[in-house]
């Protein structure tokens, strides 16, 4: 015992945790040059400017333990690299998690199951301009969710989240406040999902949205093409439930694909901010589903802003790991008269 | 040399330091599900909420080298997982140090001798309701520390650490403004510890609060159980020295333990903020001993306030890395009728 | 397909990205304990104060892949340890780049040319007190940065970088509103090189400054000596254009070597916060290029604040990777009075 002291001691000192194997460093190091004309509104001055940046350049570290009888631990530890701020590391992906044959469940801060379906629709994912994120909703990642991951039967895969509000101030207190669902399905050179998802907005507003996201896909080996549709239905009077629909697809040609695609949707991010006003900016509902509140729903606005976002690029892989790609995005809103006009190249490592 | 410049060139643009072996990364995640019910004070509506969270988890990056002589130069960089937050990392132990027949002697950041000295006392250790650190003073990680952990001679290890206040407005400008000393034991199934704390606080406040704790824990291999003591002495006229004492232990059960324990105080966290009022709230000390401070401490509260906590709980190891937990917490002050409820079940992973 | 399905599903929920190999963890722990005697101005009272600090420690990762056709991918990102800030981490040099016969190409975070080329001048890099960024302008670590290193060429290395402003508000919207050049060379004991920095100042000062750097390093073997200038032109009526230049060596004395270093500038950091007066604090342009900034530089001081920065210290390795090191600077400025003595001792272990 008393050498297990002094080392206990010692360990205590210079090393909590005895070395434990396996820990894995992954990552991705993705940068662009770009410039970005943007006109803010109708008569405004567009502003043309050029920059170089991270686009959700991460690094993170996981592992996982053989607990026996086919039972395994894991843990994944991401975070983003907040390159351009001097702000060190921000969070991404983060949890805990048991897998068996019954699936996955897991602990933390995940993507919602509404996010993880759109599988590989977005050809333009990440870039400040050119994500589906910027003209559809749904692409949310959550804190305090408790996670599910069905195995594949017949190529069907369920998945689920149950998200805590942890907001008692706004009687969010429950473990689902917010619950996001999706079933997926791939067979051959099709992909299809279907994700549905709640949300409690507590005493803030007495809207209970609810999303429908539909995504297709089918991949023809030298061709792929992909529709997605969301639906957000409001409980405000007077208040149409505004949509969004896109296409994307992409070809092979000579040594890289030629990617296309095209966004559409009632009004930004199919409507949340604008159709409700009078919001409170950026009160984060479940911690990460950024619903902008107002307890006035009333004033919702009567016109539609129909927002089109359209991308063309090239990408090219240089090896399995390394990626080159240029593109450009158009984004528009008919009644604000919002313009930007993006030209980016940019390179990808993942590691 | 042509050629070693231009790998010097290249390696101050790419590689700042060329790989140098055996670093290792290490940590661990721990998640917890919980329903925390809360009433702030005599009177107040109770506040009961549902929450998934970190509880500490941590990445970190080690290593060591051996310098000859029997010498060894080691480094520790620990840092909080933030999970909850999206802010990225936080501090935990950080620092570099020189190992050799003399002990070890360290630089950076750490947890007190103090804090080490209660060796597997803490039952519910780190977690948001149970932790001792709720009630008992004492266990504190100091920035600006030089630590010192002697060998262990015949069962005894003594850890020393002098902490500078780097506060000079506040007359805080030594070495050893802070200084926590500590004496542990262990032979068989005993181990047992003392440690002794001072504080100068400057011209904030003139208290020179002295700590002292022991801990005593007996470890019968099929259970173990444990008292530990914290008395705080103030030199604040008209003020108790606010006591606080606990017992814990736990006993094997089929494939796990069930655990117990019980902690009170004079007041919380043994009364510093509670017994020197007009602080100032939040004014660091030593850069990490929170003390509450107060240029007019002659206002000092008559009353105690005594502080309860109990916890019981069951954990099961599911391997060596990998153990769940599950238990109950009821927190309790007499003057001010708070009262906290905590259910929670979690699941942690080293590595 | 089902199998890649659910595949693709489980790693898009546990595992962004596939483990691939050769991520390299490195870094650098730098502690020192420190009296620092500071006058603020002629006549203040003088503060002394010890302490103990991390010297910008730092973590990191990176990697390379080879694409083939003597064509390399490469990602760096390298972290500050905010050790005594409890912040976490704080960014280094971080970047994705291309290397091959044509050299070397990087987008992303990085030193300039200018600050790459002092070679091994400072023998007190890092140091809070002794740094050479203390007196001279030029060692500058900028975001949006797109930099070429060229192969070496019978000895010589030419380095340059573009640096975007992204700051339209100030008319800063080009790729190269900053620009950082750098010859070196390097042939047996010699090392020269000679940079050359312009700045765009948008719209915030009509001051269009250059800067150039020039550097003499003789290495004989037992002892090296080092000469380095700056001059600064900055386009202002009626101001002095401020210069700057230092000596530093170092010999070796037994197992280790004496160190040696000489600074003097006509004004803090050559002047440019001291010689643009009415400035708007912590402007940083190009994003880390920190210019003090003002619209009136008519107000500029007539009288020259002349600042010397002198040190000494020793240093010896204790192995390849770790060393320690004592020193004392002393830093003077003339006009203003301030005075500045530090004694430190440290601990370097790299990683």
């Amino acid at each position: 015992m008393k050498k297990v002291l002094s080392l206990a001691i010692a360990a205590a000192l210079v090393a909590p945790a005895a070395a434990m194997a396996d820990a894995t460093i992954f990552g991705k190091a993705h940068f662009i040059v770009e410039n970005v004309d943007t006109t803010a509104s109708t008569g405004a001055t567009s502003v043309d400017a050029w920059g170089v940046d991270s686009i959700h350049s991460r690094i993170g570290v996981k592992g996982s333990e053989d607990l026996g009888n086919g039972l395994k631990a894991l843990y994944h530890f991401e975070f983003k690299v907040n390159q351009d701020s001097g702000s060190g590391l921000g969070d991404r992906n983060q949890f805990i998690g048991l897998s068996g044959g019954f699936g996955t469940a897991l602990l933390g801060t995940h993507d919602t199951p509404m996010k993880m379906s759109q599988g590989k629709f977005d050809q333009f994912g990440d870039l400040p301009n050119g994500d589906i994120a910027n003209v559809m909703p749904g692409d949310d990642r959550v804190d305090n969710v408790i996670a599910y991951v069905s195995p594949a039967m017949g190529g069907f895969t369920f998945v689920g989240a149950l998200v805590a509000g942890e907001r008692p101030d706004l009687e969010l207190d429950g473990l689902a406040d917010h619950v996001s669902l999706a079933g997926l399905y791939s067979n051959g050179p099709i992909f299809a999902s279907l994700a549905y998802n709640t949300y409690d907005l507590g005493t803030a507003v007495d809207a209970d949205p609810t999303l429908l996201r539909g995504t297709f896909i089918w991949n023809g080996g030298m061709w792929q093409a992909g529709v997605m549709f969301n639906s957000l239905s409001l409980d405000l009077p007077g208040v149409d439930d505004p949509d969004s629909i896109g296409v994307s697809g992409n070809v092979k040609v000579g040594p890289g694909k030629i990617k296309l695609q095209y966004l559409m949707a009632d009004s930004e991010r199919a409507g949340i901010s604008d159709v409700i006003s009078g919001f409170t900016p950026n009160v984060a509902i479940n911690n990460g589903v950024n619903f902008d509140l107002s307890t006035t729903p009333a004033t919702a606005r009567a016109t539609d802003n129909e927002v089109t976002q359209i991308s063309v690029g090239y990408e090219q892989a240089l090896s399995k790991r390394t990626t080159w790609h240029a593109g450009y995005t158009m984004y528009e809103e008919d009644l604000t008269g919002k313009e930007v006009d993006a030209l980016f190249a940019g390179l990808i490592h993942n590691f």
